[in-house]
């Protein structure tokens, strides 16, 4: 990306291993994230291009030799951070913090938006998923553990979702509907989705949502308050990251509940006084998700059918016409789009 | 008050009997609270007084024919908020949010820096204290009850507070070191408490303060850091309420800890985004203190001598004092002021 709706293909050196933890991934799915539009929105324009992507499924080609775990050939998820798995915020699950971790979008670690990516601290980040290939019919699903999915499902576990909580998610996007898939895992019975394209709330509804808002603003929160006997909802999950959103989730989380953020929020200050959280003792929390902290526990969900996330996908591209695929995003044409390179 | 800096001590009529759910109770200790300074510092000037104080024990003079499970002549607790203590979120634990409920300081309600003081809900606000008299040795600390200490406890399980956690408290005000003494009760080896004077932070020593952090702002927070071994602290229990406090809490927090707000926050907006919490995985909590839900397990262990919280107490005066009870408080030469009624 050299700036703001300025995406380009180009043909670059391939990865090599640059870190005897390194590992090269030959891509087999990647996609294009509802946060890559933030930059497509906004980024200044500059000489050299900003590599994009940060979500892949591929097979292993090369191993750095400390790489222990993993085998050429290995058909892998990689997590949208890249993490060493050992370190204290690893061992506690929030690999988004370890110590000798990153990601993605840089000049010197690539874009995952490729044909070919460098995974550095491949051990402990990427985890192999054995009996699947490239042409498994489950890969869409798969692709979903990179990111969308398990972001979702950070946002419901970092709400505290349980059974008897009603929840509200805030935002029909990918990450919006997975939110309410992951909820419904978790047992929340009641969920409210407020969205206003019809074509997803139904997918949210088929995910589990069982009450949909198109209301947004003053409008939205009267409603969400009449659903919930005036109340309020315990447990919302914003998965926008504006702030007429955040907005939105102070005027509808119940007294004592909890607002969890997983859309990456454009803004620095938010209300946080008396009125809006304080008074109330509302928890403001969630955060970058640590995929990698959920990755194992969920292949298996993907595996045996109880979860189907890959339905997020609603067109597959090429990588020549990733460009398009942006504009088909931003433009609210596609819900998210996936790159196919088999 | 009249405006800021403008406390007077006036003789009213004696509250009475308004709904049968009342309660009238003779006050026999009072105390100025810390959030009692917001306004002495700010309150615009007003032809009627404000009527100040939230905090009291005492005994029962007068009951409403509808009151159940209290007598004439209990000696009694009163939280500094009244609440039915049947509702939905009385049920939960949540009376600051009761759906009856309601504070001290209007015209309507009346001070509890009084003589006597009408209790709303009274079966649902008041808790009896057998065997205490007004002559007991325990009134300062039954008196915290009333606010000071269950807002640090407050603070505390907000911020889950465990072994095993290290715990910073940012303020050594009383409810700072209440926040302090309750950590300790709740577990925590490891308790930093930053705060600038000696003859406190040698109190948070005595309630279980491992270590003393006298500097602010950036010293501050990399003194923390030092202490934490660059990590950060799990718990922030944030006790001020002014934006440089929750500055310094967002600054020591470690990645996916907690900060715990008890101190009423002077402050509509302030820094949540990628750089402050969500980057982060930070969580922001705390609130108003529902004390009620503390009190019946917080008693027997002022009775056992397990807590001493009213140490927290530096002086005591009688009613015509208040109005230098106050300038005393703001001017850090007293801790925290006990009225006494005896």
């Amino acid at each position: 990306m050299y700036a703001a709706g300025d995406v380009r293909v180009e043909t670059v050196p391939d990865p090599r291993i640059l870190e005897p933890t390194d590992a090269i991934v030959r891509v087999v799915r990647a996609c294009v994230c509802g946060s890559d539009l933030h930059p497509y929105h906004s980024l200044k324009p500059r000489t050299e291009g900003r590599p994009m992507g940060h979500e892949l499924i591929g097979v292993i080609e090369d191993l750095g030799t400390e790489v222990t775990g993993l085998r050429k050939g290995d058909f892998v998820i990689t997590p949208f951070t890249y993490s060493d798995n050992t370190c204290a915020f690893c061992r506690e699950g929030l690999h988004t913090s370890c110590v000798h971790g990153g990601g993605w979008g840089s000049v010197e670690t690539g874009g995952l938006q490729a044909e070919y990516a460098r995974i550095p601290q491949a051990s402990g980040t990427l985890v192999a998923v054995p009996g699947v290939d490239e042409h498994s019919d489950l890969l869409p699903s798969l692709l979903t553990l990179s990111d969308v999915y398990l972001t979702g499902y950070h946002a419901a576990v970092m709400g505290r979702v349980e059974q008897g909580k009603t929840v509200t998610v805030i935002g029909d996007g990918a990450v919006g509907l997975s939110a309410v898939l992951a909820s419904r895992q978790l047992g929340a019975e009641r969920i409210i989705l407020m969205g206003r394209h019809t074509s997803r709330t139904d997918l949210g509804r088929e995910f589990g949502a069982t009450d949909v808002v198109a209301e947004r603003g003053d409008e939205g929160i009267e409603k969400v308050k009449e659903l919930t006997g005036g109340e309020g909802s315990h447990v919302v999950l914003e998965a926008v990251g504006h702030m007429p959103a955040y907005e939105q989730a102070y005027g509808i989380v119940r007294p004592g509940g909890v607002i969890s953020r997983v859309g990456v929020p454009q803004y620095q200050d938010a209300p946080v006084g008396w009125a809006s959280l304080f008074g109330h003792n509302v928890t403001l929390t969630g955060g970058v998700a640590p995929v990698r902290a959920y990755l194992e526990q969920a292949i298996p969900q993907v595996l045996d059918g109880t979860i189907t996330p890959g339905k997020v996908f609603d067109r597959s591209v090429r990588i020549d016409d990733v460009p398009d695929a942006y504009r088909a995003m931003d433009d609210r044409e596609a819900l998210k789009v996936m790159i196919d390179f088999g």
